[in-house]
């Protein structure tokens, strides 16, 4: 089973005065990685999803297990694998590794549609059901 | 059962372009209310203890639910409970609520302490234990 | 000459690995403060202001000079006085001081309103160019 | 005359409630493009350098100029240029560009060289000096 990799440097910004990533950075990073997997992956312009068809993507539920720290320029992939697609929602797997492969920190993330305009759940669009589908099988 | 508890406005720099509070806004708030019960509620100094004795909070485990969505310059409530202290770690129940004490989003955060030289974990300090038991006790 | 004032802490969240504030956070905390002062000073509605009749307050100028550290949890003021109103344009000077009244740092920000629908500059509302009109004056 | 570059996407978390870049953002990019400029033009580890020899690299000055909007998911190119290598200071032509070469903000930064152990001011290690003179001469 293959998914959705991007590797990416952990910066100064990302970093607390401790000095390894502050962990709501963690979210930030996946967020984007989400949103590269619609994009680049997926092939669903994210832009006119959000802006134009105004279709959101909220997190309803998270559980994240952080299990080792990530420091300052730490080279690290950050992954994504679906669990579950539901009609309204969406469940992610989710985890940053780093050189080693060794996990940092890994997050299990649900997703619905809504509406933007209401703030209500709404059905998965069919270009993204048909785009996350294709992903699932080429993953699995 | 009463609680820690810190009011404030939901702000631009908050929300993202669906005018909605970008969740991991959440977590940097709730860190704020954790740095503000520890300093101002069990009286144990947090610049000196991050700064100068070197302890580190780093969450190790959470948990949320994201139920209702917080707008722009909503007043909400960011409120604190202890579900359980450890040897090493500390259980916490957070909860975003907006002005009708509707629940926006809930959180369940373990935390340890850790020597930020090593960042192994280590026992609670004593200060800080004596705190959070008389916070428990006078919450219950 | 009076100002627009308000005190917060430095948190945990506004820091970089060398404990300091991370300088984009400087801005991060002025932009709050425009926005407490817009609402609770010149008392127009903020939310209704941004979401409700798409006005927006982009930034086209800034000058800042930062002239010493502050470090996690000291106790800042956030200051705010107008310098020039003009048609489309307002001109800021923002400080951050700390508990000494030290300045720690200084900025000469201008902001123009604008159409959210076409991002063009449009003339200062007449609510706000009035609340500014009585702020300036009770501040010389 | 060249420049170093490093194109990226806005991201959903780089916007504000007006759909377009909320201005802190382009700080916190231009951070990052440092630190890549740094570690993999200059040759110079970022890591070692802040948190091994306690070098810190904090702005005193920084004036900014904001043209035009970039929405989410804009392509943008950020480059950087060097105006002035001083005993202990560093002054930056920064620029943020969009497809078209269209500029959308320009920024010049005073960037010093500080000891983390005392926040004062020291000469430029040599090794970074010999770096940005190799830069400066291949640029020009």
């Amino acid at each position: 089973m293959s998914c959705f990799v991007r590797e990416r440097h952990i910066r100064f910004a990302d970093c607390d005065p401790a000095g390894i990533v502050f962990y709501p950075q963690y979210f930030v990073m996946f967020n984007g990685l989400v949103e590269d997997w619609i994009e680049q992956r997926l092939g669903i312009p994210y832009r006119e999803l959000v802006l134009g068809r105004r279709i959101g993507l909220p997190t309803v539920r998270l559980e994240a297990d952080f299990k080792a720290v990530s420091v300052l320029r730490d080279a690290v992939a950050l992954s994504l694998r679906v669990e579950r697609l539901g009609q309204r929602s969406l469940t992610l797997q989710l985890r940053c590794t780093g050189p080693a492969d060794d996990v940092r920190m890994s997050l299990r993330q649900v997703i619905v549609t809504t509406s933007l305009a209401t703030h209500q759940s709404i059905d998965i669009p069919d270009d993204l059901r048909i785009g996350i589908d294709r992903f699932v099988a080429a993953t699995h």
